[in-house]
């Protein structure tokens, strides 16, 4: 993974020129990026973690398996948002962990816990690193609260498949798995995850677990949190082992307080998930719709009355005209319409039924059929979208995405909402920027919106882009949305989170960190604002 | 409903000769049941609120609404087990609440709590009152551990449907509607919700909800908890508002905290859920399998790899013989096998489908296609084992269920476990009990198992039976289920959840009810045990 960019560096490309071209005209692209420091350029304050620390971690996990040097520590500081790799080019790493702490079991997590909540040291669970919310990146409060410094706690050492039960279909993955290798090891043995967000090919486990992912073929295989059966929690204060039935009628179902709770009430140290056969046939397929309104009703019947394929997304007029390179259709209505994919994974029976099934519905929705020429495209293209960010920072350009979910009948105001607060932000502070969005998820009752944003860099981005984005979490509360669909709560989202769920919940979550994280030392400040 | 009895007592019918003859010959019962008290007879001590608590009350929601007469507070008195209702027939009433309240709205329900909490008066709420769990029987502590009192806090004036999202397909419901009353809401406007409990006739909106119910039709229109897309709830410490969309990433999702908690929290004042098109078609039907492993094994291929009808179970061999009244059969793997009901609803193309293709998957699986009778019969009598309870009481036997959950994986050594631990232990105390099951809901990774046990009344029924209980529960834990797949904890399942949870688990439910509800006054006992 590119320490300043994503992904493996060896897959980056330059931008087309005729990209370039659309850059310079439509957003007021003038200059190229500022070129980022290498990694030799940037430095790193010396670690402040006692000596006491150092040894009582090297005795429970290995002297090899505590890291301090500082390319480690680059590594493992913040996440993966824009703002997090503007900051990275620029050598801004005043927040790297002090050290890096690698356990291979849960007995090894439960030790690194007790020390670092006897010690006072803050632990930021670390698995894939892809975090866009600040999930990585505490808050210690203020002047570091008495911390004595902070480990980035990486879980690449648990990556085991621990058992596949084939009867109940059910998978027990270690957190540290990162989402191709779980998926390979599944698939040796027949099955499938089904979950793939845009950052499967580095996302880990643990992560998708700790903040509730969604893939893209949620609408077959449904979103992380609804895979989970089971679930084993180091704590500073224990060990939580919860699941016993995949439902259940004992109490509260305690799984869902673990689930987006982002390292800020444990660690997760196992996982056990819903597997499925490793499909046999997939199909994935294009469609036009005249709007986004018609098309997004058209996802509604799928989703409410059936047949749902695997992979169901509706990109908006915008983000069909760029995707289709055709920027003069953008805002005009263009007869690009807007653009469907419709993706079949499964039986060859089952993939032809919904096929046919979800095609009647479609066409008498107002579709119509692109065949299979765009569905290969996407399929070619489904992870590539946070390389191309890094080559528009390249180009001066400036890339983000955020997104939301609300109930159906919110979706149209909260898509106007939202698109009107990015772009009156974005062009009162520079040059107007282009906002696509899709629609990415679907149930039957609401839906998720996937908000891109592309702009020209300007002077001082992150900044620039920091009103845009408060506007835009103002506008998704204001319109009744929840402050992130698939992304999570982190840092970054903090402030709306706790307008979202009100003071007494608030009040709730803190309560149950203090039982299981008196000293505070887990992930602080990250879903929850550090108590004052 | 009867006070000391299920559903309505001019629905109660005696046992047909044959069924005594069956009660006498099969379980050595040789008299009938002590017969009950009238309730006139009953004698329910003074109630003990404090004059202030009365008055403070009656401002809040009114004079009329804080009743404290004797049939009231019986009426309102623990739910309706085979023990509650054995001991109500016995008169035994110590526990009545002191009054009950029936506030009209949340913010009333808010300022009964607050009154309550101020004067440590315990508050039970009341729905439907069919707990079976000792979910209305609250444990106060030694010597009523400081509490002035208890109150009832009965529902039945909170009946609203309070909004119909058409396009999100959402209903909000208040949770003192009566099921029947919620569904017939929902069928003049066009929509279903599906939730068909055996308690159906009695429950409450806001009971399903507390106790994460599960009904006939899980299959196909999924549990309650899975409906639910938002809640209000009121505390002492204030409100909760959850649920801004269907799922979001935004934190844990409380609403699984505030499902399953049975009061303990906080009273349920409102339930979003979601709705479908009221069904145009429906079909059930019969199916035979030559053994309960070859039928779950069915029933698992249809959970599994779909489809799914929408009401799917299947009985063992006991409670297909028992059911065609065919006691000769019982353990002698008789040629009636074992009986599966498989029924669908939905538009008729939908339901001609999913019949034909569940159809083709039951004849592969070793099933043998019985008809539209057995569907019949079962569809005719579906609400109606609570009222042969009564009637089996009165004629000198024994009746109760109990359920649990698991992964496919573990179902067969669950069964046997259970099954045996009933049998030994009834058997050691008295004469051999007949003890049936089915599997009443299915799920990708595993099933429900519902035990049925009836025997003979014997001098000290309760005891009897609670041994029996205890013996069943440790049997449920030791083998790896759940202690309630859709009854509950109450008081009842107490010690077999915590070890389900495990005590750092229960810490954390701890800690929630006493952030919002410091006092200690609600539901005290109930799915927790009151801190000592």
């Amino acid at each position: 993974m590119a320490w300043n960019g994503w992904g493996d560096p060896a897959r980056a490309a330059p931008l087309p020129e005729p990209v370039r071209g659309l850059l310079h005209d439509l957003l007021g692209v003038r200059a190229p990026g500022t070129p980022p420091l290498s990694l030799a350029e940037v430095k790193v304050a010396a670690p402040r973690l006692p000596g006491e620390a150092l040894t009582a971690l090297a005795q429970a996990v290995g002297d090899a398996q505590v890291r301090a040097d500082a390319e480690t520590r680059i590594r493992h500081t913040r996440g993966k948002s824009t703002p997090d790799l503007l900051r990275m080019r620029a050598g801004q790493v005043d927040d790297a962990p002090d050290a890096v702490v690698l356990p291979a079991s849960h007995d090894e997590v439960l030790a690194v816990l007790r020390i670092c909540a006897q010690l006072r040291i803050a632990v930021v669970p670390f698995g894939g690193g892809t975090s866009v919310v600040g999930g990585l990146s505490p808050d210690l409060g203020p002047d570091g609260a008495g911390f004595a410094g902070v480990v980035a706690l990486d879980l690449r050492r648990l990556d085991a498949l621990v058992e596949l039960d084939p009867v109940s279909r059910t998978a027990t993955l270690q957190p540290g798995l990162r989402a191709p290798a779980a998926e390979a090891l599944l698939r040796e043995r027949g099955f499938t995850l089904g979950h793939f967000p845009q950052s499967y090919e580095w996302a880990s486990i643990g992560g998708f677990a700790a903040a509730r992912s969604s893939g893209q073929a949620s609408a077959g295989y449904g979103r992380f949190d609804e895979m989970v059966v089971g679930l084993t929690v180091a704590t500073p204060q224990g060990t939580l082992d919860l699941g016993r039935a995949p439902r259940s009628a004992a109490g509260p179902d305690l799984r869902q307080l673990v689930l987006g709770s982002e390292g800020a009430f444990g660690v997760i140290t196992s996982v056990t998930v819903r597997v499925r056969p490793a499909p046999e046939a997939t199909a994935y397929e294009g469609w036009r719709f005249p709007s986004f309104e018609v098309g997004a009703d058209a996802l509604r019947r799928l989703a409410q009355d059936g047949p749902l394929p695997t992979v169901l997304r509706l990109s908006d007029e915008t983000e069909t005209a760029i995707g289709l390179a055709r920027p003069d259709e953008i805002g005009a209505g263009g007869a690009s319409g807007c653009l469907a994919i419709v993706g079949f994974e499964g039986t060859p029976a089952d993939v032809a039924h919904r096929q046919a099934e979800v095609g009647r519905v479609l066409r008498e929705a107002g579709g119509e059929e692109l065949g299979a020429e765009p569905g290969k495209g996407w399929e070619h293209g489904r992870y590539n979208a946070p390389y191309l960010r890094d080559s528009l920072l390249e180009a001066g350009a400036f890339a983000e995405t955020l997104e939301t979910a609300a109930f159906w009948s919110k979706i149209p105001a909260l898509y106007d909402a939202v698109r009107r607060a990015l772009t009156d932000t974005l062009t009162a502070g520079g040059t107007p920027p282009v906002v696509m969005c899709h629609i990415s998820h679907v149930y039957p009752a609401g839906a998720s919106l996937y908000f891109t944003v592309v702009s020209a860099q300007g002077a001082d981005a992150v900044t620039h882009w920091l009103r845009a984005k408060r506007a835009a979490g103002d506008a998704i509360v204001a319109a009744g949305g929840t402050i992130s669909h698939h992304h999570g709560v982190g840092t970054d989202h903090r402030p709306w989170y706790a307008t979202e769920i009100g003071l007494l919940a608030v009040d709730v979550l803190h309560a149950v960190k203090e039982r299981l994280d008196p000293a505070g030392i887990l992930n602080p400040g990250v879903l929850l604002p550090t108590p004052r």
